[in-house]
């Protein structure tokens, strides 16, 4: 990107939608990848739901773009590029299907707490400069984002106690 | 790493633990790089304290893996080595001290956030596996991870309330 000087909040605000914007978008082009490895139906299916929240979040953010007036724009993002780059290492290994499940929520988790984390500074540098409609909006996600983390515990308790992991549980 | 098939419990929880202590000792590398930079005084300690409970949080690590009567060892993890990468990045930019430091509170958390993923998993299999006294050690950093994040918001806000941040705000 070009060179600016960052000096006000809002410089700050706008290089961190732009980083959120690009996360989502390598997101998008990750899960398919996740949903077709994963075994268990319930993940499978968590999956395919996340990918459809996760296109409207994009969505949502062009349209926080178009609220502050300015352009829809990704500035690269190299956690998101590594937090993807580790779940395609995790998809090369020898795996039972067990472990490639339990693996899979784990780095689905690590994904929904590294959006936390992006959403929560969003909204909070949202709210101190009083843009209160796109706090409303970076809240919805980030709820959304937290709710997906709380699906996939769920989703892991699941998998372990009854069906799909038990068998690994005493290997 | 050598090929295997990972199979049991045991097996993505070992590789789990190998992986955050590759995080550790990255974050370890990473810290000293982020105080010299941070400029609010409360900000520049916050890091050195967290500095040393990383320390400290690697060491117990290792005591998790005596514990399982296993050989410490790291796996190279690129998600922890592209969040670093993103500060660096953040770190050449022209920004101004209060844009700096907002920057840096903000990439700090979604280290904190990630590490918190990293160590909820890590907590969840080693109850199912019954390791109590891992458990214990585990859950320990988790708390001090979760301590950190929220001191981070603490300081972020008193940042913006107090003085640091707030002539950027307006501006």
């Amino acid at each position: 990107m070009k060179s600016q000087t960052y000096s006000s909040l809002h410089d700050v605000f706008l290089l961190k939608l732009q980083s959120l914007y690009d996360i989502e978008s390598e997101i998008i082009k990750a899960l398919p990848k996740m949903i077709k490895r994963a075994t268990y139906p319930e993940l499978k299916s968590g999956f395919e739901d996340h990918l459809e929240v996760t296109k409207m979040q994009k969505e949502r953010l062009e349209d926080v773009f178009d609220e502050l007036g300015e352009k829809s724009k990704k500035v690269s993002v190299d956690a998101i590029r590594g937090l993807i780059k580790d779940v395609s290492w995790l998809l090369q290994q020898k795996m039972t299907p067990e472990a490639r499940d339990a693996s899979l929520i784990a780095a689905a988790q690590y994904i929904e707490h590294y959006e936390i984390a992006g959403y929560g500074t969003a909204l909070a540098w949202a709210e101190e400069m009083g843009h209160d409609t796109i706090a409303d909006m970076l809240q919805e996600t980030l709820d959304e984002e937290r709710q997906a983390d709380e699906t996939l515990t769920v989703l892991a308790e699941h998998a372990m106690n009854e069906k799909a992991l038990q068998p690994m549980i005493n290997d």
